[in-house]
């Protein structure tokens, strides 16, 4: 066995050097590959022309896979380790990119600038040459100096502050700045600064938490307010910045964002909180865990390691909304008599109901969670 | 703007043609990476020495990651690509070894051996070199032949007639045949098996479905019976064949999977029922989704692409479970009043409760699930 141990320790070392040659080798080209990528990213900037080319991307993509099956190498495999590469030379882009202004010099007033969303929004403005002031609570006393000249006003504050901030700041502003707000409801925002405020308007929700370094792909939605073609270089810059940009009216999105936000943060605080109540052993039951057990565990974890009064402003925000979740809570109690009667077949219909509603997202849902799965397994 | 567009294709295309090489020559080195990993699974399976080193693996990334830095990559993405790569050659070579038998030419009976797991077993047990049998319904007639001599009986039959089938083929078993079940609760079947059967007896539970084409990493629970030390080889050959394995009681596992398997899906199973009683717009809420929506969706989603009737099994398997799930439904009774009152403050609290209960668990999650939107960005 000694020997066996030895002979085999001397045949795979060699096997291995020769690997590790290999991948020096391909870590080399990656480097000279960022080197072009930097040289396609100044000509671009050059040129003010976008960084993301979803053509250029799919195309090489094709390419790479027919390349792969001709050297034995599984296309998909190539395609998971390409989407690597490219997302990479994306964020390497944008970065670079995102500095660019498309009204640079024009003067953008942040109210909360300071806050965790105000603080992104100040430094990209920063970042691509904007002249950018910040107005904090106690700031109050110079709102007029403050608005003097600006050709945005943007409100980043708490959403039950946020109707109060755009009359209190409205009277300061020049008639033709545009007023934008950052609210994750959008109706009685965008009511309050049409009333407030005689220039343009612009709601705006960024779906995304403020601890992002690139807005890269990332979601914003745009509800019209007034006066769309003068908002449309903000609207412009948050695409420049990365962002794919959704419009809708205020009504619809605060419908949506019932089910999207408030619906599901509920649902998942719900299932959080029993879990408290029945003291779960966590550590046990993830030893027991199939990957997508983890994931969904994950998700739970993920609400519970943020911000209290974040997900109580969003869940508490109208009383519509409360509404819902009420409802929400009473349809579960539907369930509780098919449960004492033991009664499959019931749930058996259910289940089949709500399945073919859900249709073809079903199967997109299921590759695209079998993707991440194995993207779980992967790492850790 | 013609003339100019006209330039930035000139300059462009060499670069995008230098880039396209580079991708060329790492495909070249994958391919050569594959050859030489491919001689050392053939080493491996020679001396009989499991794939999977975790040491080595982590190794070579620490050291890539030491060599990404030097090149003014970064590391993270080093690291990214890396755990693809050898994922990859990971799955080859377990698709090699998983031939590899503990205890070949042994006698195997699957007891729905055409269903989907049982096929999946068939498989493995094939490929491993052992002589399998199966039993259907209709075999029954022929049960006491198919039961001659063999060294394991693997029950995989649905969850209701689990019992049922342990007591029927108890009397045809040689005495010193393994009895094995793969049910998804363990109480019931491994008492069963005790009591109809005098020899070895392990009760399993593989914690994923059916639709897998390799173990790798896979998480399967073994709740030891009687006689653990003859019950080894098939352990051993399940940990060969890429699986972790986690020990267990039946007692506990039944516990553990109260949580992790009833009411997680039937959590998922109310919230998927409740928008489809609302007749929410999927289409839409998705395009105003960020990933992390998308991701969670998608788990309801994916729930609702499987089969019924297994998650009924699974919701209603016992008593026990269905007064778990009545609790459930009761406990979120107690928010209505929360949300009557709009009792923020009352939400901030609970919510503080529970993430101090999460603990270092929620961190964890938040870290994990950020890389698994990432991933999601760079695919969808």
């Amino acid at each position: 066995m000694e020997k066996n141990n030895k002979k085999f320790h001397d045949q795979i070392v060699p096997l291995r050097d020769e690997i590790d040659l290999i991948d020096s080798d391909i870590l080399s080209l990656l480097a000279r590959r960022q080197a072009q990528v930097e040289k396609v990213v100044a000509l671009k900037k050059a040129h003010s022309i976008p960084v993301y080319h979803p053509a250029r991307e799919e195309d090489l993509i094709s390419k790479l896979r027919i390349q792969a099956r001709k050297a034995r190498l599984d296309p998909d495999f190539m395609e998971d380790l390409y989407r690597v590469i490219l997302r990479q030379s994306r964020v390497k882009q944008t970065q670079k990119m995102e500095h660019k202004g498309v009204l640079p010099n024009a003067r953008v007033l942040v109210i909360g600038g300071a806050g965790q969303m105000g603080s992104l929004f100040t430094s990209l403005f920063t970042k691509s040459g904007y002249e950018v002031r910040i107005l904090m609570e106690q700031d109050w006393d110079h709102a007029r100096e403050l608005c003097r000249d600006i050709d945005l006003a943007l409100v980043s504050v708490p959403i039950e502050k946020t109707v109060h901030v755009i009359k209190e700041i409205a009277p300061f502003l020049p008639p033709k700045a545009m007023l934008a707000d950052l609210t994750s409801i959008k109706k009685e925002p965008v009511d309050q600064m049409l009333g407030s405020h005689q220039g343009p308007v612009l709601g705006i929700h960024p779906l995304f938490g403020p601890s992002l370094d690139s807005l890269d792909k990332q979601i914003i939605v745009v509800t019209p307010g007034r006066d769309s073609s003068a908002c449309q270089w903000f609207i412009d810059q948050l695409g420049l910045w990365g962002a794919v940009i959704v419009k809708s009216t205020p009504h619809e999105h605060d419908e949506i964002m019932e089910i999207v936000q408030a619906l599901r943060h509920f649902a998942t605080f719900c299932f959080g909180d029993f879990l408290f109540q029945r003291k779960a052993e966590l550590e046990r039951t993830l030893e027991f865990s199939s990957p997508i057990y983890r994931l969904e565990l994950g998700m739970v974890g993920r609400l519970f390691a943020q911000d209290s009064s974040l997900y109580a402003q969003i869940i508490f925000a109208t009383r519509k909304r409360r509404t819902l979740l009420k409802e929400y809570i009473e349809s579960l109690g539907r369930h509780i008599e098919m449960l004492e009667n033991n009664d499959k077949d019931l749930f058996i219909d259910q289940f089949n109901h709500v399945a073919q509603w859900f249709g073809p997202f079903s199967d997109q849902a299921m590759r695209e969670s079998t993707f991440l799965i194995n993207k779980l397994i992967e790492r850790f």
